[in-house]
């Protein structure tokens, strides 16, 4: 690991930074007395259960595919763990919100309200979908989508005409939400939601980074039309590749199991399809992974909160800098944590990257707003001056949930 | 498995035929004579060799998702067996088809010759692109695109136009053929390329079927400007789901493993990306199963050509029947079996396939033609008299390779 950041260090540019090198060394420091002296990554996977033995179970069954057990228990732990009444699985978080944009009527020619602080798997899909994303900014406290100016934003730019809400600029019929739940902390669902009733919107909830966190007693997913979950191997439970949808909707779920599996239609043997489907079922050999991977999530989350309250305690006696922690009313999982340098503090967050990555520490700054980023820079967006904010101020910190324990 | 085809069998309306319960029987105890006595699957996987200790080590390295060193090693292996200089492992075979359709330069709005006679993948594959399959048809002789038909169809409703070629009627842009190898066996791919070079236009091969399949000592895959390889619970090897694009194009290679990881640009912390991309990558958890299937592989292959052919044999004696063999200057994987019945017999597909469904053999017929498909059968098509033809008389076999030594 070593080596391989050295050669990606060569690559980045160094940045001037006002702030002596004593200072940066402190921070780094801080941030290895919680994670430890040797090389700690960004978010490793734990598999301290009883993934080899059902890996194992799986292929004894002979059925690796898209047929299997494992894919229903998987199913079944996720709709126990979240409340979710139904649940699919599917081959990573991007197709499953691929699915669900297409499943709450996304077209072709729709734009989608996204937040410009994600990443870029959230807008990726709503072109998969062939509609476009329309950037909206992020509030300073949730780090998630900002309703009052949301609601602001739409009164300003859209118009209802003929039960669509249609962008004045662009013509394009604008249909769905996508809040997300930043870093794993919950975003305000309420104020969304209100902003969604009162423009005739879907909210479709990404939560790929949330599993395990809720507002109240509700799970983050089950709070809109539909909500989807990644299981990539830097989330807080993987199955290799992985993704899936919930929701209390046995239609929306109906149809979203169809599409996923080449919307053919039940025969004994005759292969016929009634609209274009597509091959994003999960396999059964991921299912296996992720049900013993299930068996380890209380424990997984209880140490992520562990590992959050100790970079706060670290950092709580100076106050240019934040942990990002829960806000009133809501759990988080603490995914990835978060330190939010002070914009008074005049600490450059490259330095600080720069030299923890120098040390093997994994950090990483948020993803780059993408109403910034080539891949969607033409399409539309509001000002995100939060967004660009929170990008400039934040490192993301070493979260593996086993560093919780480390010194 | 009884329970599940004896529902099945419920809801399939029995048809009419002139032939004699006791001729039903005598086919469907032949294929039995074959296939075993007690249930045969249609294609079921070996699980002989490494597969749980590479799944095991795969856990033990941490490395269970898209970065490590089973992707490379399985996609090293695939180069080696094919002789295909660039090999790009990804989620499945449609998603490997998607890509491969992109980077040959398939746009939004084009059309993309397709054959009749393919699973729905195919023909998805191409919409996924936002592009519009075209259907053509097969040949009686190899199963695959009729290239002969093909250069007629195309020199009566297209035109070239600005170094485009056009369709009269759509006035869209036609841009790439899509030879599939049927079951396996090898299209003319000689034909296909003449007819590509002649309106030029780009080949792109559906190899999903073929692996361990070669015209003359070249690989499927390899004849077309690049191949996909599908290793679904089904195919000749599996990764539970997954997919391949073979290829002896560097530039083309790079841009589709860029395309299939997000077209993420190179920086040590920065997440930034210069165009839409996808999350298509195979996960190494599967490339781990990927690995252990290809030492078996040239096993997997004797025993499919050697129960080829005890299936040749037992037909060999009754000329109302023959069962799918190799053309000449080919060599087929045999991955599925195929009993033709012949034209003038009088026997109906579905009275074997009901019959054998009963008896927990599991055969099936050939795909619906694309262009008679619910999903596409508002696309271009040409008259696809072969593909119609085949459909009604082919019956696929159990074909799983543990079948070659059993009785």
């Amino acid at each position: 690991m070593a080596r391989v950041i050295d050669r990606m260090l060569m690559w980045s540019k160094p940045m001037g930074s006002s702030v002596a090198q004593e200072e940066i060394d402190y921070i780094v420091s801080t941030i290895g007395s919680v994670a430890g002296d040797v090389a700690a990554g960004l978010h490793e996977p734990v598999f301290a259960g009883n993934e080899k033995f059902y890996l194992s179970d799986c292929i004894d069954s002979g059925f690796v595919s898209s047929v299997g057990e494992y894919v229903t228990r998987f199913e079944s732990a996720l709709a126990r763990f979240t409340g979710s009444p139904h649940v699919i699985a599917l081959t990573n978080g991007t197709t499953a919100l691929h699915l669900a944009l297409i499943a709450l009527g996304v077209r072709p020619g729709h734009e989608v309200l996204v937040p410009a602080l994600s990443f870029v798997a959230t807008a990726n899909a709503v072109a998969h979908a062939g509609a476009v994303p329309h950037f909206v900014d992020v509030s300073e406290d949730t780090w998630g989508l900002d309703a009052h100016e949301l609601r602001k934003y739409l009164r300003a730019v859209a118009v209802l005409r003929d039960g669509n809400l249609i962008n004045r600029d662009t013509e394009r019929v604008i249909s769905v939400i996508v809040p997300m739940h930043t870093l794993g902390h919950p975003v305000d669902m309420a104020g969304v939601t209100e902003v969604a009733e009162e423009f005739g919107l879907k909210v479709m909830e990404d939560a790929a980074e949330s599993l395990g966190s809720q507002i109240g007693d509700v799970h983050t997913g089950l709070l809109g039309d539909l909500g989807v979950f990644s299981f990539n191997g830097n989330k807080t439970i993987t199955t290799g590749g992985g993704g899936a949808i919930v929701t209390g909707n046995a239609e929306l779920a109906d149809r979203i199991k169809h599409l996923s599996t080449t919307a053919r239609l039940p025969h004994p043997f005759e292969f016929d399809h009634d609209e274009i489907g597509y091959n994003y079922r999960m396999p059964n050999i991921n299912a296996a992974l992720g049900v013993a991977q299930m068996e380890q999530l209380p424990g997984i989350l209880a140490n992520q909160k562990r590992l959050y309250g100790r970079y706060e305690q670290a950092f709580r006696d100076d106050d240019r800098f934040t942990i990002k922690g829960e806000r009133a009313g809501t759990s988080s999982n603490f995914w990835l944590q978060a330190l939010l340098l002070g914009s008074e503090s005049g600490i450059e967050r490259n330095d600080v990257i720069e030299r923890a990555l120098a040390r093997n520490l994994a950090v990483r700054p948020l993803w780059k707003p993408l109403n910034t980023v080539a891949a969607h820079s033409s399409s539309p967006s509001d000002a995100t001056p939060v967004a660009q904010d929170l990008y400039e101020r934040v490192v993301c910190l070493p979260s593996s949930s086993s560093l919780a324990d480390k010194s």
